[in-house]
């Protein structure tokens, strides 16, 4: 496997666009598209919000029902969530537009939103955008990135990836882009995240492949806690690669399973770090658990603590905080017999064992927890299971991101 | 039942004292005793944490096995958690030294700390300020006073509250302090809570009302969602009030459990409105859902959610981040069927109803919401089982108190 420049355009015969339709943000773009030549089958999972946002109700029986999927088409600015049978509606219309313009069926045209919950999105303007991308769309990484910074809300940098890897003597592509960066809690998983590949792949081995990773990698990453009403993560992969078409489980499953996994774990990670207001990616690794379940629970609690994250942000090694996390997880185990270690790039420092503080220096401490990415160690000497967890920290800037993000 | 001045020396024989020892602030009261003249009943819930801080530990056992309790003594500062054996051998050697200078046994003698997380407690300057606290102990409502200001952290006001009501023809007086204001996520349930009572009542009863409480009071509250070491709310009944004894349900335990109901949901809600940074409490009421627990679980949810806590200090109507915070609960239900409403002191207005946002006034809205109790209503239309929650906003200064607090 390689990692090579580019993003959704990176994979044979996938197109994209990036547009300004004056949605809500203004002097920006707004809307994207990812197109592909050929049919696709699409794979999706969704927000396990009750209240889901009306493009996750209609993209998963796009994903379930339709025979194949052709285009994508994204929005920043509105959610479209809680928007009753008006909200329907606006899915269906932006659909049949695609479609129109892309000469292709409306059933194989899968719509996202972002941003505000609750506010009707302009149909006019959307509509317009839509005409716009099919327009200007292209293969080029260009497209791409255009494409990565229109699905953009409070992200301060676009995300985008793409890497090769070989099956049966062929050489696939996979490329991806998401976005975050506040209500980031996926649990399948405002994240949005947008996965092309010319892989030759069963729909059901597509879908299961997925599901599997988010466990893993998106639902591994926490910026505020709070799980959105629009969680969407969609793959979609129109065989154009020309391999043998992975029809079961094996050696050219596993190989995709591995690309995939580097992915969306490099995707995950990014969004954790661009979280909302952070300074800092705030990455947990918990070894030596019991269970993996057991093992995920704890990296995801300390991870999610404020008070850890505000000390993460004070570069405070104030590891009673993440102790008092593993805690109340919901995880039994004996607080006498964990270790923790914070780790920086070139080193790492003991900070806890036998039910007590370690003799370490707090200047040390503090040198590590003022890296860019901060790791806390945690191992639990109970058996072999681990996990990682993504955070970030809790800034003066989340406050203010989100104590006026409307206005 | 009637409100009245004071708090922990309200009830006849009950005396208290807050001195300055020097545990870790300079120039503050930082050590309390709340002491009964006679021997109490005593019941107790304690953190649901695995991580239990040493006089977590210490008390359990004492509430437990002790014939009676005639004493609490409190530190703040320092927490006494993740501390070892020489936190355990420090609790001991607390009650010794409180119960010679008391002229009491040592296993009538409760422990509380509070504080930073993984520090050793100093126990020559521990033991200095139980000598002082015996010797300056007295049962006027300054004596209260003093011990409520010396239990303080981060909070920025003591909390402390007295009433008295009628049992078996006898006037019977409770009253309590309370201790947050960061780490608070209680699930008995940092808050330390203590309570005095000169009613006459069995401990197997005590207990009982106690433990059926806090569900509706201080497990109900949320400053930052993560549920502390040293949780710990006692309770001691010194029988002095001379009723009949409370040794079974009936009119005498109904009218103690709505007094003490009173009482700790009047700490719980300060707690809550003086959460780390807080400018604002922030209460939701659930009616209408399908059970009791059901309720208590999505109340919980919003007043836990990061971004509805920004959006209460931007005094923002941002309505979308409170049906998502339902939505991830846990609870199922149609989110088409939910009403919602902002409630001020004098007015309430509708905000979203079938399935979409009401034709509301933002600017009433605002007006609402920059109240210092800022209350959501949710009807979940499903049955009659309703609950509240209590939590507060999400300001610079959380963060500013938590990146910095152990400096």
């Amino acid at each position: 496997m390689k990692q090579i420049e580019g993003g959704v355009t990176a994979a044979k015969g996938f197109q994209a666009a990036g547009v300004e339709a004056g949605i809500k943000y203004k002097n920006r773009r707004d809307m994207a598209l990812i197109y592909s030549t050929a049919p696709c089958t699409a794979a999706g999972t969704f927000t396990s919000n009750v209240v889901k946002a009306a493009p996750v109700v209609w993209d998963k029986k796009i994903v379930e029902e339709s025979p194949a999927a052709r285009a994508v088409v994204v929005n920043s600015g509105i959610a479209n969530a809680c928007t009753g049978k008006q909200g329907t509606d606006c899915c269906a219309a932006e659909s049949r537009c695609a479609a129109e313009a892309l000469g292709i069926s409306a059933d194989s045209v899968l719509v996202a939103s972002t941003g505000v919950i609750g506010m009707q999105l302009p149909l006019d303007r959307l509509t317009e955008g839509i005409r716009k991308l099919a327009a200007v769309k292209s293969d080029t990484l260009e497209a791409g990135s255009d494409a990565a910074r229109a699905i953009m809300t409070t992200d301060t940098v676009p995300k985008e990836i793409a890497v090769t890897f070989e099956i049966s003597g062929k050489t696939v592509t996979l490329g991806g882009m998401c976005k975050g960066s506040g209500m980031i809690h996926p649990n399948m998983c405002t994240m949005l995240g947008f996965l092309t590949t010319d892989l030759k792949i069963s729909k059901p081995m597509l879908q299961k492949a997925l599901r599997a990773d988010v466990v893993d990698s998106f639902n591994m990453i926490s910026v505020d806690g709070d799980t959105s009403t629009n969680d969407t993560l969609l793959i979609l992969a129109n065989g154009l690669a020309d391999n043998e078409e992975i029809a079961s489980e094996g050696e050219a499953y596993d190989t995709f399973r591995e690309a995939l996994r580097f992915v969306t774990t490099w995707l995950a990670r990014k969004m954790a770090g661009d979280g909302e207001g952070a300074t800092a990616l705030f990455e947990t690794k918990v070894t030596g658990a019991a269970t993996k379940e057991d093992a995920r629970t704890l990296a995801k609690a300390v991870i999610c603590s404020s008070l850890t994250k505000a000390a993460i942000f004070g570069h405070d090694a104030n590891f009673g905080r993440i102790l008092c996390a593993l805690g109340y997880s919901g995880v039994q185990f004996d607080p006498e017999n964990v270790d923790l270690y914070f780790q920086g790039k070139n080193d790492s420092i003991h900070i806890y064992g036998n039910g007590v503080a370690c003799d370490y220096s707090e200047e040390e401490a503090t040198r590590i927890l003022s890296e860019p990415e901060v790791t806390v160690l945690v191992d639990m000497h109970m058996g072999d299971a681990e996990a990682t967890a993504w955070g970030c920290d809790l800034s003066y800037d989340y406050v203010k991101i989100n104590a006026d993000y409307r206005s």
